[in-house]
């Protein structure tokens, strides 16, 4: 996505080979024109799924807090609801819970990530929102998740994949579509190189 | 906001006297529909107040996470960034920060909320944002973060007010605009009773 990868070379700030930080627009500060053009692109590579798969996505599933924006404005364009998976449990989620645990490198521990029950059916077919694909701790604990319900996986929709990571390729191997908008080949020297891709 | 009453009305589940449960369609799973409702509601609130202020807000700031949907939605009507303050610091937010703390009720615990210094100048007019008031523990946060930038505030949208606690009046006391789009009055015998309001 050639306006997400402008914005990158433009706003974001190589901190080391492993970490590129995109707070200006995407994580922190949200920018939200950019996010509406990426719920579009995400639900422009969902439907070229269709084509295959024949399946509608029934809800978008992403985790707190930074994935929330992209899965909103995907949502919008797809008409479903948005689940967002919460790390720490509310006094007020007194339902019935699935439950995974998912690592945070960024922050150093790791979190129970909790959906109540009666938000995802074995009927739905979930369409996952992460902002970042790194090592895939979130994506598999979301996909964990999506399987406790029995219901099934019709994407995963990536802003940036660190792609020099193996997280990617993990999910890819596993047979998901894995559909990143920025894939980042290696920020060595406090330049960000871009994957060449189809969809650039 | 008529909408919003209603679906609180449908699916909103009164838990106790002080709890009101809106996580099918606010908290947890999210109605995007609703949500740029919301934005458009917000965005009306805040012209009406350009006509006395002649002052267009600059900025959207909210509190991750379940703030996150109505800010996006309400800075696409304005054309503005949204910003979320962070409850935990991230190991990539390297940079100067506005701290203020904050108590939730709901979780039993205080957060820092910590908002990078290069998002917030103090020519910027801030609008805020929050899903839910009660005590006004999260708004006074916000304010705080606002006026140690020394920015301006330009109102407070809240979602979802619950009047018969304190934290709407001491905001209104203090003389910041609250944009309340359902001002609850009593949540007594499981029954939702809303204020009645010059803008239902």
């Amino acid at each position: 996505m050639q306006e997400l990868k402008k914005k990158i070379l433009q706003e974001g700030r190589v901190l080391s080979d492993q970490v590129l930080k995109v707070d200006s627009f995407l994580n922190h500060q949200v920018d939200p024109q950019l996010m509406v053009g990426i719920g579009k692109e995400f639900s422009a590579r969902i439907h070229e799924g269709y084509a295959t798969e024949n399946k509608k996505v029934t809800k978008i599933l992403t985790i707190e807090s930074s994935g929330i924006p992209a899965a909103l404005t995907t949502g919008l364009e797809l008409d479903v609801p948005v689940i967002f998976a919460r790390k720490k449990k509310s006094l007020t989620m007194t339902d019935e819970n699935y439950v995974s645990q998912v690592y945070s490198f960024t922050k150093e521990e790791t979190n129970d990530i909790t959906v109540s029950k009666k938000f995802l059916d074995a009927d739905e077919h979930v369409y996952i929102i992460d902002d970042f694909l790194a090592h895939g701790a979130a994506a598999h604990g979301l996909i964990d998740i999506v399987q406790q319900a029995g219901a099934t996986i019709a994407g995963i929709g990536i802003i940036i994949e660190k792609s020099f990571q193996d997280g990617g390729q993990k999910l890819r191997d596993l047979g998901y579509p894995v559909h990143s908008l920025a894939r980042i080949k290696s920020l060595r020297d406090g330049i960000v190189e871009f994957m060449e891709d189809e969809h650039s």
